[in-house]
């Protein structure tokens, strides 16, 4: 492999790759108890299996009438209403409103027979134990809810792709749906290599280090909705990480490398990339610091990607493009986006133009109730810098740079 | 009960709950393993086990020298070296540099024994197998990370009451902690009351509406690191009801009633936390729209949150006060924010000084690349406003509103 590849910006780099993938999941489908289903893709459009409201739902605590009976209604003439009694929560009504009646309304019941218009209790006196007086008139249709008024049968409520969220669940099961058609959990295999890198539980000899990267990437990948498969770490030597790397591939539905940190660790990535499957590697280096020696490729159509070493740097690319790769696998075209906040700028960010930068933040409580975004600033390979932080600052690539003052947004990893 | 509660705005609500509840965590502490501990809320303060690096490593690739066998070089007057050997990734150096020595360095590995500095490859020259000329002066220390430069032994990484994220557990298991003790999930209880209230599996008869704030609220909980204890269903009885919430209280760290949304539905809630233990209902109605009647109480050193009966006000409700709470049984005093998006606001949204109101929004991509939020107006017990909406816009109780063009914060529920 001596090919040459353009740097490319990261959002540029991420279509070319997301542009060879199938817009269906590239998972199995799967059906989910709605009420467990937080956070899994749908694999079909949902479509209202009926109208909501069922029935015109009182919206205030009042009486049902006929509304043309509370015409030129005020407190210098009210209406009479003989009360007809009352229609119970949860239960149809038992009468029909003839002329000058009126029923008892609670706020989510049925109105009476006949009623079209609920007359809010505050609008109303009590004159006997039969009787009220209505000081307002009110329009057809007043406080209440009219069927379907929050959704139509028939109606498109979510599209095929959607990730499912606490009121989706709701609206779902306010429908009835029990059950929903998601996309599997993509898994993703994780190999880290380098014959610096060990256990975590071992500890270090001479010039070793503990693994990050599987483990950073593997909270990322779970947070996005994938399955991590942890793939262990394999050393330097090319053809032992060609056999585990094609390994991993065969049980999983994308592979992440995480590359050593040299130059020949990297060079040697590129073309493990090109062994595993055509056509191989997309993209060699992203217009993006920390990040720029990352690689994205398609290996007989599972997403290959792999990471720099230096572990914030790897965390920086996994963000930018793992995670919304495990969402399209799932079918999912528009990510929900990474948490953000909105705070001032402390410090100047300068910045090289023509390269974005994601430089680490710390927020700190500022004057005036204001939240303040202080960079740490700290040796790409540091993953503490990223401990230390709340979240990343993106540089523009066609920025030079932040002042201090502006407000940024602050995205989580 | 017919006690007089001012109606507080939720932030100060909120405060008044949680200020009566132990910093500490209400709930056990648990012993989890780092890297399956995403999410988890940390129970205890962090502090490095060891210094890291824990030795100088080389930041480059390039040749590790003695700096001051470099001073003057240029590209005039070259200093030349002569190679002594390499130390490989992952290795303790097995040689020592003498005067004009140097020896292969790879970014990540250590130094030859005696150098102080790398010398980029970049800046070199191979004369010949043995010999480079270096046309740079390095300073000592330059191109090396040093021992302790990312995190020194005894420093506090992570406070008590963190929530871990994924460049935590990797900063972790970079200092060889992989199990640590966090807080168990706290056991929220949910309970919808009334009569016209039916399971979702259940084709609701005249009247009846399937329950929707059960699976929204369990969501939330979930999604804040809590695990929903489904209670189920019960009448309008209030017999019936004081016994499941006693019931569902004594099996629970925390308890949520969804009323009915009757304001007679309301008064027994509030009669319910009086009843359930001391001192019972806190704060009884919010400066909030949607979300006015909830109620906030402790009961016996345990939170119960009566919610408003519609699922709009039911959620808007859950993720200002029940999220926060279930992050403080654990420790957590700072939660983590909900996700948040900057957008313009496409629609004037006027507002009622004095009370903060929650507006659905939905997010569409505008001119410029920019995203503008577009109002999603509908009556509060509409579960499908949300289900159309990206996220929610704040409008402060001082303000009489936000203008058309006004960058605001979306933010999830």
């Amino acid at each position: 492999m001596a090919e040459f590849f353009n740097v490319l910006p990261p959002g540029e780099a991420l279509e070319l790759l997301l542009g060879r993938l199938p817009e269906r999941p590239a998972v199995a489908v799967c059906v989910a108890d709605t009420a467990r289903a937080l956070g899994r893709v749908l694999a079909v459009e949902i479509r209202a299996t009926e109208s909501l409201p069922s029935f015109p739902r009182a919206t205030m605590d009042g009486y049902s009438v006929r509304a043309s009976d509370t015409y030129g209604a005020s407190d210098g003439l009210p209406a009479w209403f003989t009360l007809v009694g009352e229609v119970p929560m949860g239960r149809g009504p038992d009468m029909s409103l003839g002329v000058g009646e009126a029923a008892v309304a609670y706020t989510g019941g049925m109105l009476a027979g006949n009623a079209d218009a609920v007359v809010m209790v505050e609008q109303t006196q009590a004159v006997d134990e039969h009787t009220i007086e209505v000081v307002r008139p009110v329009a057809p249709g007043q406080n209440v809810a009219q069927p379907g008024e929050d959704v139509r049968v028939g109606e498109s409520v979510l599209p095929a792709g959607h990730v499912i969220r606490p009121q989706d669940i709701g609206g779902l099961l306010a429908l009835g749906i029990e059950r929903v058609k998601v996309a599997e959990r993509p898994r993703v295999g994780i190999l880290s290599m380098g014959d610096e890198v060990v256990h975590p539980g071992v500890t270090p000899g001479p010039g070793q280090v503990r693994d990050i990267n599987t483990y950073t990437v593997a909270g990322q990948v779970a947070a996005a909705g994938g399955i991590p498969e942890l793939l262990g770490l394999v050393s330097d030597d090319y053809e032992e990480q060609l056999v585990a790397a094609r390994q991993g591939l065969a049980k999983s539905d994308m592979l992440v490398l995480s590359a050593g940190s040299s130059v020949s660790a990297r060079d040697r990535t590129v073309d493990i990339v090109a062994e595993l499957g055509e056509p191989g590697p997309l993209v060699h280096g992203l217009a993006l610091r920390p990040g720029k020696p990352a690689i994205l490729g398609l290996c007989d159509g599972k997403p290959v990607i792999g990471l720099p070493g230096n572990p914030v740097s790897a965390m920086v690319v996994s963000s930018l493009v793992v995670r919304p790769t495990v969402y399209r696998l799932m079918g999912c075209a528009r990510p929900p986006s990474p948490s953000e906040r909105a705070a001032v700028l402390a410090q100047d960010i300068p910045s090289a133009a023509g390269r974005e930068d994601y430089v680490p933040v710390r927020l700190v409580n500022g004057e005036n109730g204001t939240e303040e975004a202080h960079p740490v600033w700290g040796k790409s390979g540091f993953i503490f810098t990223l401990v230390r932080a709340d979240g990343l600052v993106r540089v523009p690539a066609d920025a030079g740079g932040i002042y201090a003052g502006e407000t940024v947004q602050v995205r989580e990893l």
